[in-house]
C-alpha cells in the first residue's frame, strides 16, 4: 500500500474537499434520496476517479493547481459513476457492492431508478455550469456511452459468440468512457493544447480499460475484500469478461457450462474452478498490463511535473489490486 | 377540432420532419430499443411539446423561420419528455398509456430503465451539440426538476396535507418546466432579447401548468379516448390532483376513502363519484382558464405575427379536450 499512500496523500485535502461538496450538492431536501446517494457517497467507494481527475488537473496545469472548476468536474464524475452504479445494480439484480447493501435493495426499485435519475440530472445541471461548451460536449457523450454500454450489457449475456473485441468495446462504454473524457476534460479547463487534451484522455482511456479487466479478474478469483459481492457474481449474470474468454479455447467443459446457463446449482463453482486452474487469468493480468504501459506512454508527451509521475504510479495500483 | 386543424396545418410539415428525424437520431443499432422508443414515437403522442416549441421558434424570428437548431430543439424536447414517460410509468406502475402498453409492460422493467436513461442520454448530447451554452443550462434545469417532480410525487402519495400550491408545485416540476425551458431556448436561438426570451419561458410555464390540470380532469372525469387509461389511474395510486384538492372541503367521504388509500374494491368508484358530483372539476377548469389567460397575456409583450396569433389560439386547445 506504499503507492496507494503516495498517490492518495498528494491530494489528500483535495479528496475530502470532494467529499464534503458532494454531501453539498446532492442536497438535504429529499432525505430519501440523500440517503440512498449518502449510503453509496460513503460506501468506502476508492475515489479512484475523482483522484485521477484531480491529479490530471495538477498535471495540466502550469501552477500544479487545481481550479474550482476542475473540482467541480472531479464531483460531477464521481455523481455519474455513483447514478450508473445505481441503475446498474438494478439491472443487475445484486443486492450488495463493495459489502453493503445496493440502494434498490435497502430501499426499492423505485427508489434506485428515481436516484439514479436525480444523480444524472444533478451531473447534467452542474456540468451545464461550467460553463465550457467543449467540455459539456465531451462528457455528454460519456453518458451516451453509459447506455450503450449497459444496452450492450444487457443483450450479450451467455452469448459464446462475444469476442475479446466485443469485450474490449464494451469496457469501453462501461468504465473507459468516463475516465478517458473526465481526465481529457480536466485537462481542458487547464489548456487548450488539443495535442495535450488528447494524450490525457488517451491515459484515461487505457487506465479505465485496465481498471476494467482488473475488477472483472478479481469476480473470478473473488477476492470479496474487494469486491463486497460473492465470486463469480458477475460471471452467474452471463457476463463473459477477459479471463472467462481467455479460458474458453481452454475449456471446453466450460462452454458448456456458459451453454448451459449455469442450470446446476454447483454449475458456477464448477465453472470458477476451471477459469482459475488455466491461463485465462494471467492472460488477462498481461492485457490490463499492456494497457497500463500505454497509459504512461501516453504521459511522456506532458511536460514532467510531481502530479505527471503520481498518475504514472497510479497504473501500478491498480495492477496491485490483484497482486 | 378547427383550432386543431389551424394549429398544425401551420407546421404540418414541420412536425414530418421531426418524425422522421426522431426515428434516425433513435438509431437502428438496438433493435429493442429501437422498438421500445418507436413504441412511443409512434404511438399517437400529440406532439404537442414540440408543436409548441416549433411555433415559438417562428414566433420569436424576425423571418418566421424554424433555424436547423430550433428544429433540433424540438426534438429533443421530445425525447426528453418521451424518457421521462419510460421511468414514469415504472414507477407509477402502470401497464398502459394512451391505450397502448407500456415498455415495460410489453418488454421488462430492466429495459424500460435502460430505454429511458438511453433517451436521457441521447438528448443531452444532442443538447450539448446545439452549441448555444445558454440554452444547455435552460434544458437540463428541467432535467433536474423532472427527477424532483418525480421525488415529491413519489413520496406524497395519499397525503391529505398536501395542498393546491403543492400540487402547483409539483405540475410545474412535472410538466411546466420543460415546456417552459423548451419555448425560452427555441426563443433563445432567435433573439437575445432577455425580455422576450422570458416572455415566452412564462408562457410555457402557463401552459404547462393549464396543460397538467386538464389531464388530471381527464383522469377523473375518465374520457379515455384522451387517456388510454382506465378513470382515476392517478387517483388509484394516491396522486391528489386539482380536481381532487378542490373536492375535499365539499365532501368529507372522499377524505375518508383517502385516508384509507381505497382499501375497499369499489372505493375509487365511489371517490371518482363524489369527485364529479361537487363543483372540484368546475373550480379546476377556472384554474386551468386562469393559466391560459395568463399564457396569451405573456404574447402580448411578442410582436404581432400569424404564430404568435396560432401560440394565443392553442391554449383554446388545451381547454377543448375537457369541454
Amino acid at each position: 500500500m506504499v503507492i496507494a499512500n503516495l498517490v492518495f496523500a498528494s491530494i489528500e485535502n483535495d479528496l475530502s474537499i470532494l467529499n464534503q461538496n458532494l454531501q453539498n450538492m446532492i442536497g438535504a431536501r429529499h432525505p430519501v434520496l440523500y440517503a440512498a446517494a449518502e449510503h453509496l457517497f460513503t460506501a468506502g467507494g476508492k475515489r479512484l476517479r475523482p483522484a485521477i481527475v484531480l491529479l490530471c488537473a495538477k498535471a495540466s496545469s502550469m501552477t500544479n493547481n487545481i481550479s474550482p472548476q476542475q473540482r467541480r468536474l472531479a464531483e460531477i464524475t464521481e455523481i455519474i459513476h455513483t447514478a450508473s452504479l445505481v441503475h446498474d445494480d438494478v439491472l443487475d439484480d445484486c443486492s450488495t457492492r463493495r459489502g453493503i447493501q445496493t440502494v434498490h435493495s435497502v430501499f426499492s426499485t423505485k427508489i434506485a431508478i428515481l436516484a439514479g435519475d436525480f444523480l444524472f440530472a444533478q451531473s447534467s445541471w452542474y456540468l451545464a455550469n461550467l460553463d465550457n461548451l467543449q467540455v459539456v460536449k465531451v462528457i455528454s457523450k460519456v453518458i451516451t456511452d453509459f447506455a450503450e454500454g449497459e444496452v450492450r450489457q444487457g443483450f450479450v449475456r451467455f452469448d459464446l459468440q462475444f469476442s475479446v473485441e466485443d469485450y474490449i468495446a464494451k469496457s469501453f462504454y462501461k468504465t473507459g468512457s468516463l475516465i478517458a473524457a473526465s481526465c481529457q476534460g480536466s485537462a481542458m479547463l487547464s489548456t487548450v493544447n488539443a495535442n495535450v487534451t488528447n494524450e490525457f484522455y488517451m491515459y484515461g482511456r487505457y487506465m479505465g480499460l485496465a481498471f476494467q479487466i482488473i475488477d472483472d479478474i478479481l469476480d473470478i478469483v473473488g477476492s470479496s475484500n474487494d469486491l463486497g459481492k460473492p465470486a463469480g457474481s458477475d460471471l452467474k449474470q452471463g457476463n463473459l469478461t477477459a479471463p472467462v474468454l481467455f479460458s474458453l479455447p481452454e475449456e471446453t467443459g466450460l462452454i458448456n457450462l456458459i451453454g448451459e446457463e449455469f442450470s446446476d446449482a454447483d454449475d458456477i463453482d464448477r465453472a470458477l474452478h476451471l477459469i482459475r486452474r488455466g491461463s485465462g487469468i494471467q492472460q488477462a493480468k498481461d492485457l490490463a498490463s499492456e494497457y497500463l504501459q500505454a497509459a504512461i506512454s501516453c504521459l511522456e508527451a506532458v511536460e514532467e511535473s510531481v502530479s505527471v509521475n503520481i498518475l504514472k504510479k497510479l497504473t501500478l495500483l491498480v495492477l496491485e489490486r490483484v497482486s
